[in-house]
Formats: C-alpha cells, structure tokens, sequence
C-alpha cells in the first residue's frame, strides 16, 4: 500500500502535504505531565480501546505500537515521516502511537495532551483533510469524554493550542521565493497575521532542501473553518508568488545547470550526507516540478525526501551504521530508485 | 582518420602520449630572430620544397598552413593539440606549420629555430617515434642542408637545444601521485638527474587535471640513444609508483565516489568551465583506467580532453564565443560523447 508520503497531490508543484493535527484531552484525568504512571496507562487503554472498538471498518485500519517496544532509530524515523513529534518520541514509557495502515492517520497517545490526532495527505488538500480529522474526532468523541468548555473550547495543556486544539499545516516547497530573497519579507508579514514558517520538522528546525511548514497559530476566538479559509488563503497567495518566481529560475542556464547536476549527482554518488542529498534532491524538485526532468515523477521525489532521512536509512538497514555507512547506504538507495526511474 | 590523441596506447593508463622535438636550422641563414623578413619568406619556401618534393608517399601526408591564415582561435587550437608552441603562434607572421594528416607529425618552421620536427603518438612509444622523427630529418637533411658541427653538433638558437636538438616528452596521469603528495619529492630528484616535469601545455603551465609532460633536460654530450633510455628509465619507475599509489586510491570509497560523481557531473551539466572539466576529467580518466568506469574508453576520454580546450570549442563552433557560451559548447560536447558512449 502506498503511503501518503508516496505520493503527490493537488498543487503538488508547491505544495508536498497537507496535516491537521487536533489536540484533545480527557476530562477526567490531569494533563499529561501532572499524571502518574497509573494514570498514563489508562489513558493509553482507554484510548486504544476507543479506537480498536469503534465501527469495524474504522477501527480494522489501525495498528498500535506501543513507543518503548521500539529502538531508537524506528522512533525518529517515525519523526522523519511526520507520524509523531520529536518531543513525544524522546520519552516512549506510556506512550502508544495509533497508526492507520496507510499512514494518514495517526494518534500520539500521552504527548503534550492526551490524545493528538493527526491526519495527513499528499498536495494540498485542507478541506479533505480537516474532514478526515473531524470525522474521527467525532468517532472517538463517542467513547471518550473530551475536556470541553463552553467559553475556551477544547481544554489543552498549553494555552497555545486552547480553545480548537487545531492546528493545520501545509509542507510547501519553496525553492523560488527562498533564491529569490522574498522569503524573509513574507514571513515577516506572516506572523503579524497569525501564521507560522517553519523548517520541514517543525519549531526550530532548518528549512533544509527549501522545505517550510506553513501553520495558523490562531486556535482561540476563531472557528475551525474561519481559520483553514485563512491558511488556504495564505497558502494560495505564497503557491503564486512561487509559481511566479519560478518562472524566471526555469529560463535561467545557471538554474539548469545546478538542476542536471544535482540530478546527475544523486544518480552516481557513493556517499551522500543527508544536508547534500537535501539540497540536492530539492533542485531536482524543482526540475520534475517545472518539467525540466522528463522521466521522474514527483512521487518518486516525495518519497525520497522522506525515504533517505537518517532513521529512516538506519532503520531500513535493520542494524545501526556508522555516518559512512549510512551515507554509503543513503547513496544505494538513490541510486537504485532514480536508476529504476530514468532507464 | 582518427588522430593520435583520440587513441590510447601502451601504458596508456598513465602515459597519454609521447612526443620527440628535434630542433633544426639551415646552416646558409642566421637564426631566426636575426632574418630578416625576405630570408624568413626564404626559409619557409625551402622547407615546404623540402617535404613536399622528398619522395611521393611522404609528401603526399602532408598539408601546409600559413599561420597568418589562420585566425586566433584557430592557431591556438594548434597548441591545444600540441601541433605548435604558445611561442609560435603568439606572431604568425612568416611562420608555416606543416602537418601530417594523422597530425601525428608536425613541423614549425620559423619558431626559434627554423625548423621544429615534431612526431607525437599515443601511450609509451619513445623508440616508435624517435625512429619516425629521425626518418624525417634524414629524409629532410637530404635536401636542407641542416647547421651542424663536429664538436658540438646541431647547431640551435638557444644553447640548451645545442648537440642533439632533442627533446623528448612524455605526457602523463598522475593522480595517484599527485593525492599521495610524493609527486613534489620525485620531481625535485628529477631535476638532479636532468629531467623536468611540467605541466600539460609545457614551462610555466599548470598540471591541470595531474596531467604531467616529463621530458628530458640534457641534450650536449650525451647521444639520442642514451638520452631516450634513460627517460624510459625514469618513465618506468614513475609509471610503477603511479600504478602502486592508484591501488590505495582504488579501494577507498571516497576516491570511487569521486571518480562516480565526477562522471555523472560530466554526463549531465549545462555549463563546464574549462578548469572544472580539467579536474573531473581526471578523476573519470582514473576511473576508466582502474576499470571503475565500465562504458568508457580511455580512447574517449583522451580525445575529450583535448576537444574539450576552450579554443578548440570555439574553433569547432565557427564563430567567436562568451565564456559562457564557450562552457555551455563544452557542456554539450561532453553530455553528447557520454551519452553515446554510455548508454
């Protein structure tokens, strides 16, 4: 079954994914950093039972994992493929994630709040995806007790996320405006309007490969469909701004250039470091994107930029590589799939 | 027909070519930097009577060029080939190049001496060409009567050419040496026992792409035999040390991710600058020699590094180019040779 990651959408020239993660809590327990250990194992129980004990056809498409039952390089390759947060993965005791079997759906039991559902899909598709997060919101709603008041909204552990517990985001690819300098003028403009640029993992991280989330930080005065009209409003402004900025990279000899030559380099490396690999597989992004690589498909790039990820490479290998080993093994995997592409 | 620098021959691993210069001058006229422009006319007309009227199936390889006739790129074109000297091409004026149509053989005439009898192959062939460049100048001395004294023997402008009027080369890929860093220890030993090496296009040029000519000093008191064996006795002992240093290089996968990178920048970039071509051609070269590069030939890429030269692409363009044109024209050239010969 392909994943999600696998794939490439609508926009899918700007847009890599769309996730909506909805952060919800149990009225009848603490928050989770004021819980005993007791208590977290509830929580997770009540949780797994929840969704398992649901209508048939939704609950046969999760599986549960539970966090300490891995090692490390399966959890942060978890974080590379955007099904759980650095922070919940860095402390696995009583901590379970829910996984559906394609990947789209995912539940961090006993992060920050006790229940952050995730839902994800390829290109830009917010409405989509914000009904898929509603839909099992409501579901779970039905066995579970969700801490609610009727002023805030939903109640969370960090104020931030009080009142929707929404936050939506979309993983936009920006090699155009970030060349061209614009970048920093809009993210400038974006945070006076409530929205958030941030690196491909989150607060704090690089945008490496030209790869930025975009968020609302909006979640308290404002409903769930007033503030996805506003991200997909943004979103809509930047994806033109970048098409535009494009157009003059696409004519530029110099931009094609650095474009066959990343190709040309993924296609023959021995050893690619995972910040090369970034920059490089971003250029040819923007080449499959702007037709000047006829034979790949941006599936293909999509699942790359999340397949050659340091855990995710480890974690294929099924022990642990030193760096050289990794970079070796980073390069035999790029090597295999573009040649596999491009005969 | 193909030229002696589109094949590879004995040792041609390390040795690209050799190239033996006998320096001449007819006994009845001064040195050419004292003739006048009437005795240069003179000269230039006794010495294509020479070649051109000696025996039928020698003149017959022959063709005659005026360098005046020639426009700059062209002429220096000559020097990228190693038909003629940057010194000779630098005034063109009365100046006559007379080429074999293998371009194995050339002839300058009115250089510093007034005749320059040149004969270059492929690979290791220093007694090969000696004898062929000696038929010449038998063949030659029959109708010019060459400038030449018992004691001290053929009489040449600069003293450092007097005696035998020899100059033999060998131009060789070091890269083994080269990284290994011995290169600067065997290069000051050479110069005690009266060889130089230099870079590819001669005194005072860079060894662009570990491309090195050794030649011989010594050209007084000492016979063309001698001076031949002992070049091919310190050529022996350079070739093995290259081929030992090359055994360490062929293991270590930083080298073999070079050699790959190297060829797939080579088979995919827009634009290659004249010195980036020189450095990745190299490591290709290397690669094609230590059988890491499967599709290619060393007679490919020796060819290559030849027509790739920035005047030999504007040369082979028709009409003047930019910079950027010109690495653009490299690019093409080099993409169009890989790709039919690698696919």
């Amino acid at each position: 079954m392909s994943k999600w990651y696998q794939k490439s959408g609508p926009d899918g020239d700007v847009v890599i994914s769309t996730r909506i993660r909805l952060a919800r809590n149990l009225r009848e327990y603490p928050f989770p950093n004021r819980m005993s250990s007791e208590q977290r194992a509830e929580v997770e129980e009540k949780v797994k039972d929840a969704v398992l004990n649901a209508n048939q056809a939704f609950s046969s498409m999760f599986r549960c994992i539970e966090l300490s039952s891995l090692n490390k390089e399966e959890r942060v390759a978890l974080v590379e493929r955007h099904l759980a947060s650095p922070d919940f993965i860095s402390e696995p005791n009583h901590r379970e994630l829910i996984l559906s079997n394609d990947e789209e759906i995912s539940i961090m039991v006993n992060e920050e709040d006790h229940l952050r559902i995730q839902v994800m899909k390829e290109g830009m598709q917010l409405s989509e995806v914000f009904n898929m997060a509603d839909r099992i919101d409501t579901l779970l709603n039905e066995r579970l007790n969700f801490a609610f008041d009727d002023e805030l909204g939903y109640l969370t552990q960090c104020p931030t996320n009080l009142g929707t517990g929404l936050r939506a985001s979309l993983m936009m690819h920006l090699p155009g405006l970030q060349e061209s300098g614009v970048l920093a003028r809009i993210n400038a403009n974006l945070n006076k309007l409530g929205f958030v640029l941030r690196g491909m993992y989150g607060e704090g991280s690089q945008a490496a490969g030209a790869i930025y989330q975009l968020s609302n930080q909006v979640t308290l005065g404002l409903s769930e469909k007033d503030a996805l009209e506003n991200l997909t409003g943004m979103a809509r402004q930047i994806i033109r701004q970048e098409r535009e900025a494009r157009k003059q990279l696409r004519e530029d000899i110099s931009v094609q250039d650095k474009v066959a030559r990343a190709l040309g380099i993924l296609g023959s490396a021995r050893m690619l470091s995972s910040s090369e690999f970034m920059e490089l597989i971003s250029s040819v992004r923007l080449g499959v994107a702007e037709q000047m690589c006829k034979d790949l498909s941006l599936d293909t790039v999509n699942a790359l930029m999340i397949e050659a990820q340091p855990a995710s490479v480890s974690s294929a290998a099924g022990h642990s590589l030193t760096p050289q080993e990794r970079d070796i093994r980073r390069a035999d995997l790029v090597r295999q799939v573009l040649a596999s592409q491009t005969k």
